[in-house]
């Protein structure tokens, strides 16, 4: 891939939709190589119009169940979908863990429908560092609609919403999860709630308590109504009633100008993290260079503070000019 | 609190123990005001003598509960307690979810316990961005254990190992939990499994669960084995054995010359984390400046990609330099 050219090739085939040259390029951008940012140069002036839905949840609600129903329903649509699993590394295969997505391998022949698993490589907040580079390469491919997966409540969930145009909040009925959400933040991000596994007993219950909470959040006159849709993913049951109540979103997002407002708070938050990873780097990742190391033996002996300890780095990043 | 005398008296007295004083001093902390540095700079020489004891779980497991018999049993040992609990903030209160810690009133009139609670203000990792601050401050008042509570599950255990000198991972029987959470990485960040509610059914099978997978962790020679502890807090059961085997978790990090290491660890995070939110305040926060601005819906439209963004961001927070 050192040939510029076949770089080249491989960014026109994935932006033609082939699956092989767009695995190669999400690869490319999450491992961050060298190849990265000719690819997101190339892939700039091709973005900003595919649809990114968000789904979150609690472990156990159905997610990836719900997410199938989706891509089906899509494809029914006649768009072309892609998916977005994020897992969290496991410790012990140092890989995303696989075996609750088999039924995504109804998809999996498709050729319209591409489906990429990410590992998050323990990334604070649930997403892969290169989830929104990985956006971007679907996006400019044409993907109308980019289901963006993620495992794990609490602050994933608010990471999914910063990359998200519409996030679908997942509960399911009996785990006592619907207080906890709410502690969590989710009513602030969750643009749609979804009621899984309704056909279990204390679905209604989950309802009203979601109905509660959303009833006790601020929001403003003409702001977004999060409404609550109740599923059965598994038999594909309320799969046409979500899409319609996302879409219904999606067409608030552009009449009230929101779509806009996202879309450029999604480019700002990338753009930082990405100066601040290269900041970051600058401190701590000069060759050789173990200040870090003997400023945090410093810290750890009481012999400095620990805000002393971060202006020297600050200095020297600052330094490490040109 | 301008008057420099008058912080420093402040600063005596939370040395001593006063909670008056001590409730100032973390304010004062939390909200990062200018009397942060003083503060961090005076009480860097009494610190690094606290054993500290983080304790994590999914909602439900009854991490209040156990935290609340830990203090209790820490008591009756003589011991000076801290308790740190970091809440996600509710976005409807703005502020932590006290609910489930009216049981900590238990402990609320005993002048050697300080009980604090601590809203994680959206910070990603699900602890509060002042949480090692707040850490030094009861370590430099002579607290001999302090208890850091997080609510969440995934990545806010990671967040509360980088503060903990001992790890307890709360699992309780029948929330299907024990394999997420081993997705989530908790096989790797526990020194002490729990397994809470111990008299409902199906104890039995989380910690046969918890013993497989912490059986397929990749441990070498000479390393800490997480033993499982059972216990039903809300009788005290269990908490002795608690107690017993995170004290020979104290006494192997002494022993295997972990401690410094992890010390040293938490300290590098400490300063990185203060660095970095230092260049990205110099990056996007000079006075006037809504570069960010315009290159984020430069980037929204396409115009430009996030890394050339992000070149011209961190190009400017080394020109704010000096």
């Amino acid at each position: 891939m050192a040939d510029a050219g076949g770089l080249e090739r491989v960014i026109e085939r994935g932006r033609a939709g082939d699956p092989r040259a767009l695995a190669r390029l999400i690869s490319l951008v999450e491992n961050g190589t060298g190849e990265l940012r000719p690819i997101m140069k190339a892939l700039a002036p091709h973005t900003g119009r595919a649809r990114v839905v968000g789904l979150t949840g609690a472990p156990g609600v159905g997610k990836s169940t719900v997410t199938a129903a989706l891509v089906a329903a899509y494809r029914e649509r006649g768009l072309r979908v892609g998916v977005l699993a994020v897992d969290p590394t496991s410790p012990f295969t140092g890989g995303a863990l696989l075996g609750d997505r088999v039924r995504m391998q109804d998809h999996a022949t498709d050729p319209e429908v591409f489906i990429r698993s990410m590992a998050s490589r323990g990334h604070l907040g649930g997403l892969s560092r290169a989830t929104p580079q990985a956006l971007r390469v679907l996006d400019a491919a044409g993907f109308g609609v980019v289901l963006v997966e993620t495992v794990g409540v609490g602050q994933a969930e608010v990471a999914v919403a910063s990359v998200a145009d519409t996030t679908l909040v997942i509960a399911a009925p009996g785990m006592g999860d619907a207080v906890q959400a709410a502690k969590a933040g989710i009513l602030e991000i969750a643009d749609v709630f979804v009621v899984n596994k309704s056909d279990k007993p204390g679905a209604q219950e989950t309802v009203r308590d979601l109905r509660t909470m959303a009833g006790m959040a601020r929001r403003g006159e003409g702001d977004w109504k999060p409404p609550i849709v109740t599923t059965a993913a598994v038999r594909g049951e309320g799969i046409a009633e979500l899409v319609r109540r996302s879409g219904e979103h999606w067409a608030w997002l552009d009449s009230s100008g929101e779509r806009e407002v996202r879309r450029r708070a999604r480019a700002r938050e990338e753009i930082s993290a990405i100066a601040v990873a290269e900041l970051r780097e600058r401190a701590g990742g000069l060759p050789g260079d173990t200040r870090l190391d003997v400023l945090a033996g410093k810290v750890a002996d009481g012999e400095i503070d620990p805000f002393a300890a971060a202006d020297e780095i600050v200095a020297a990043a600052v330094a490490a000019r040109g």
